[in-house]
């Protein structure tokens, strides 16, 4: 293999001739390589986002009069390309890394200046003419430009999971308009409870997840407010003092995102409170998407020993041994997910509890486990449409003989018969194995007509105006 | 003891004949009693919210002609004792139970038609004239009664939580502004990074904290979404149309705070989302103040074999065999509390995900974990400022003369020479012990006067102008 | 109040005259009371244990002559006392501190060495002739005593633990072998499996719960293993050298139990690895428990729209709306206990792993998480046993009617007929809403005498001969 | 592509002609490709577990007459195959999976069915000569071949991850040989305690490691209880009596691991406690190794404002603007792994609580968490050994000074002086700034003798006779 030398504080190594990136790259993968097995490049979102943080900053640094403008043009065409989506395959270092992100800030430094260079008809690696950190890297710190480059990932791929997430709520909606007709028991506490429709079983289904795309918007507007210019510990040394507002300025051009200036730099630098709000936000939709998958897992329990409410579409075999069996795969594939997303905020809280003085060196961790999140969960939330929600059909019938056999229908009849005499007809139901439609003509508490009227479904899966007996 | 005889749809109880409970609490207690040792009159805030939701819930009902006048004044007038404190020794059923709630919500419904009674001239127990059920719990369940109520406790425990919040900010900015001309070395991984002042530090921390007040207030506006009126499963079974709005406007009169109506009640019944996010928020207070507890620790370790930039008040003898030793038991016992939020966080989320169908059964553990976090955090910040922020002191000579025999001021040479220039001198620094600054000045690399110049302190702890050597 | 005076490294603070604790106890107070409200005395197996660790010390110093007999008398008497249950009043503590024990470890010492005084005919306070430090702390530091304590009150409260368990473990298998000839469908991903008796089921429980047995006193014995003599940090400065074993001898004498001493003191004085494992075999235990209240729950889900099963004792009202409705409320509440156990052990992971150096400060709250889960679990197994597992009752029939209304029994089929043979039936059975019975007859795969002896129930629940189709 | 047509119980699909997998693989790989990006395949010991679990299978089945001679040696000739690592390729199912296993148990069946065909002399997909599921799934169910095959594949893997805690452990151990004369201060609770040997805080870290091979085994061990023959739910139905006992016998001698039988089949089937366990013994190793990583970068902080007694090996500059600087960037990276191992213990904790009634159907989360924390924990531990424990060297001057400089050094007249006098000095001492030996001899309590004895490091390091003052 071809290779040029290049030099650091520690000494020399051969970096591969084609390599864009550099020697700091390289030591990052000796240290680092397979500690995750997912790498920066990984994530297209991820190389995007630190090539416009880095387009940013030498804007401002050119803007200042810092960085000469040919080397300043050549730095911000490279960001350009790799923001198109080239050299995606330069960015090889392991997401869980020691250093706090110095080598992925040194992998876009390094992949920035090689390719400014080729750009300015410079070999690779003749960083005299520019150099990853004088020239790229002007102006910053791992410590500003990592955190800023991750919280930009974090707002696209919020981005797409919040689109996932719509596509499922319409998917829920549609169902809830689907059953809307077919009348149910509600349960709690997985005791019959009262009426209700299927329609609006699913309807909640949709409402409940209609309110994480609030939440997660909001929490990932937290992820605005970043620290460039606050160089190595939120003091600005070595920066200039229009600098941190000149660099917001454009990054908000490059990503079309409204960054704003942390208002306390030397708070911001180490501070990790808006990764621990965000991931709580993915914990609370794994949270509710793992109780929906419980939900339909329920509904769905049977064909004749459950409550086979409703049906999912089949997947596969269900059994290796039970023939016939077909199981809920889908709803158990996701609850699972839910599960591993809810380690991964364990794992965000221990790193974000971590940081020390100055700086929180487990960033790296955070960045990892809320990728992961993201992924895992719009990913499941698709499989749950395509395979499971969209194909959910309803025994209507089924649902309607439950209702109409319960005796939580005695419930409709209590503002008429009062708590007491309605728990009595209740409990008598249950003793004698009776109706409550029969013991209620049978004691003649009502007429058959006053009835009919207090147990019309209509009545009861919506507030009305009381039928008092005189 | 003096009782009378109660009955229910399980069969009859002797209640004390002073209790203003009746049966249904009495088996409360009886299954519960010592679960978690923590009664419902243990939260002052818990019972004068439950009042208020049945002050609500009977002014509605009155607006809408299903209550007597008679019977509806009673009950505000018994609510309204109870709001102002008094019966406080009427709740003893364990906040951790069985039941959805359901006890809690009896207890206040069969102290307050006790008390209405006594108001209306009646006996304890005369249920006839006002019934537990059918005149308190009117148009409610337990499943809205409930969750309505402890979503106001909280909202009033955030209040005082966050008023204590508040005070710990102070105290920091205080301090900041006290340690403002205290040079000191920031550190980065442990490692001696670049100068900062010792008040930029605590103002960092006051900076910190305040966050969390927006925070805190944003998740807990979250609870001023209630479901009154969804009564059983959200279907408003047993409830008239025009119910829900009146009972949110009477709740909202007689709390002060501006609730609204969950636009699907199906969803919002068993939907503890609110409570979810709002503990997320208290795990990430907690791990922020045990961040900053790690710091102070960090900060005044030795006396003479560690940082000891700053000295703790000390608090108590610090050990049974070393004599003379000081520890810093404040910050200790903060970082504990942190870690029991974050484990009470873990219970919330369990809870969360255990719903089921229409209802989650599980919210009376999630009413224990967050009372009690609110409760710890407020004791364990009122302690961290009396007894440990507010008696800081600084060590500024020890602290000056760490930045002056420091390596990484060579970090402020950088843009004049270079980061390899600059590498080069750290290099040798650290391996021949000797100075940055005596090093530059061997090598000529820059004259006194310049070095003087580039390492003033107030050059050093924010952003200026560049000297570049020509 | 009359008061005494008394001075430490401090200063003097006014003692309770009759208080046998004394000031360092006094400035615990101050400084953590109220953090969680749980003191040291609300447990009195950590007083005894704390006595029993204060008397082995005792009587080691007096062998080795370091401890005139009448002082060594004197402590040992005290200490007897403590262990007998005297003076439980004086560990006003809260088990949440900071000092890594010292409020805990003074607070033994001094009642002890009060006690003492009055034992040899002096005056409380006249510490000259018996003192907290000098004499009852003798060749001791918080570092050892405590952690060595606070692990023999875990050995004492696992007993406790364990012979609750027991009792649970018998009431399972009471119903197991009442349930023994109840046939009902086994279930699997929910779905309809293959035939089993309600006798196995909960023979499986009592089978479960009782592996708890060996795991948690497999955990409780590595308690066993303690670091006394390791004084400050482990290297037993201020101890003789016979001392360790000398100690541990005693402790084995006034315990009962078989402690060892740590071979590496060094290492064991800051290491909370054994509260690790305890706390996650408590984790397990509770893990297993809410697994087993979840399936209680849907065993006895309906009356009429759910499994019924089983009927689980009614303990209250299940409603304030629902009239008859009668919940689970004691696997509710057992479920929430879990949770809590859950969150309880995320606390002991968190301080475990914030352990520095050579100590680990953050013991305490280790302590009170474990004694509150050993507690609870205690509590919650107590009600499951005596307010629901054995008063559950079985609805035989209706568990019959549905295995022979299945499509599960299939599979008793499929050696005989194969699983492709066996597919199509269950598919068919499942569509054409037929029985499989009535299918393989009509397709003639098997003959009526044939199907029935492989349908036989005694043949279905084990393993047996298959019998093949010629 | 070339395919060949196969069926099951959902219908039809067209398999590449060259893949060994069939249809349910297939759907496996549609329904879940790409859930965690994590294939059975990638982890080569889990391909020849579940490859020995169907060779012993075969063998029961075979020896008891239910498998003819000639496909019972197809079987396992094919099986033998896998074991020796061929096919790795045919098991391209995701890890995180619905279905309970069924995929995975389905996929080796399927590669096996298929190469005994070829082995046979027959085509892929002529499943009439020997089928995945009549021949090679024989007498088994997913429930109990998945669980087994998973328990086989943690024992291997623990015997990897063990060893390679040993070459830890062995590296620490050299350094604690190395260190033995380098006289340090010893501290608790960050504030300085008593001398110690830096050889001692090393040798305790190699005795913290080594107690987690016991626990990792002794954890490990309760995997080795199996339930070869449960079938579908433990009742072992279309299993013959003798199979059990024969499979595992099987299994022992395939695998070379003394498998027993479950006592009670039904019980475990659906229990996943041994993954809780073994899962809680990854975790407390993790917290381990995280304390000890917190320590190496406590040691080596500075290098001039930090306590700077060790040196780690640098591994790659530092910082991207601050030159010269060196992070502890091995010890970080296994500081994020260790965050890491606990947030996966949370996932398992959620996925062994939400089994229900007979099986637990979240195990494959189980099996990916399991799996990525040991081979995590495996690589974080070997680059902490090479890349940092081996090559760490120790600043013995300053160590030295610190101890001399200390006040802590009292502790060792304290025996001598009395705790009073000593805390007198100590107190002096820090507030006039002097040494604590300079005081002794002030105030004359001892001769320059008596205290160069009592303060010899020999003397201090371990226990030893007291001197007492006459």
């Amino acid at each position: 293999m071809k290779t040029r030398l290049e030099h650091d504080l520690l000494g020399e190594k051969e970096v591969p001739a084609d390599a864009y990136y550099g020697i700091q790259t390289l030591r990052g993968i000796e240290n680092f390589a397979n500690i995750s097995g997912i790498e920066i490049g990984n994530y297209p979102h991820y190389v995007k986002a630190l090539a416009m943080v880095k387009w940013a900053a030498s804007r401002a640094n050119q803007e200042l009069g810092l960085l000469p403008d040919n080397i300043a043009t050549a730095i911000q065409k490279a960001c350009e390309e790799i923001i198109e989506g080239k050299l995606g395959d330069q960015f090889p270092v392991d997401l869980i890394q020691g250093g706090a992100g110095t080598s992925t800030n040194m992998n876009i430094n390094e992949v920035v200046a090689n390719r400014a260079l080729e750009l300015m008809g410079h070999q690779k690696g003749e960083y005299q003419y520019c150099h990853p950190n004088n020239h790229v890297n002007l102006s910053q710190s791992t410590n500003d430009a990592f955190p800023t480059s991750f919280k930009l990932a974090f707002i696209f791929m919020n981005e797409e999971l919040v689109a996932e997430l719509k596509l499922l709520i319409q998917a829920f909606r549609a169902k809830g308009e689907e059953f809307k007709e077919v009348l149910k028991m509600g349960r709690t506490q997985l005791q019959d409870a009262v009426p209700m429709t299927l329609g609006q079983e699913f309807e909640a289904f949709a409402a409940n997840m209609e309110e994480e795309i609030d939440r997660l918007n909001q929490m990932a507007r937290l992820f605005l407010e970043v620290n460039m210019g606050a160089t190595a510990i939120g003091t600005g040394i070595n920066s200039e003092p229009e600098y941190s507002q000149k660099c917001i300025k454009n990054l908000r051009i490059i990503s079309g995102h409204e960054f704003l200036l942390a208002s306390n730099l030397i708070e911001a630098t180490p501070d990790t409170g808006s990764t621990v709000m965000y991931s709580s936000a993915l914990k609370r939709l794994a949270v509710k998407l793992s109780k929906i998958c419980n939900d339909l897992r329920l509904l769905s329990s049977g064909p004749r020993c459950g409550l086979n409410e409703i049906n999912l579409p089949p997947m596969q075999p269900g059994s290796s041994i039970m023939p016939g069996k077909v199981n809920p795969v889908i709803p158990e594939v996701v609850n699972q997910i839910c599960y591993r997303i809810i380690g991964n905020d364990l794992t965000v809280t221990f790193a974000a509890e971590a940081g020390q003085l100055q700086l929180n060196v487990m960033e790296p961790i955070i960045v990892h486990a809320i990728f992961s999140s993201i992924k895992m969960l719009q990913k499941g939330m698709e499989r749950l449409r395509v395979l499971c929600v969209e194909g959910i059909t309803a025994n209507a019938q089924r649902c309607r003989e439950m209702v109409l056999n319960s005796i939580g229908i005695v419930t409709a009849l209590n503002p008429t018969l009062g708590y007491e005499n309605s728990s009595r007809i209740a409990k008598r139901a249950l003793k004698e194995n009776r109706s409550v439609y029969d013991l209620v003509l049978e004691e003649k508490l009502l007429t058959k007509e006053e009835l009919d009227e207090l147990l019309k479904p209509e009545l009861m899966i919506k507030p009305h105006k009381f039928y008092r007996k005189k």
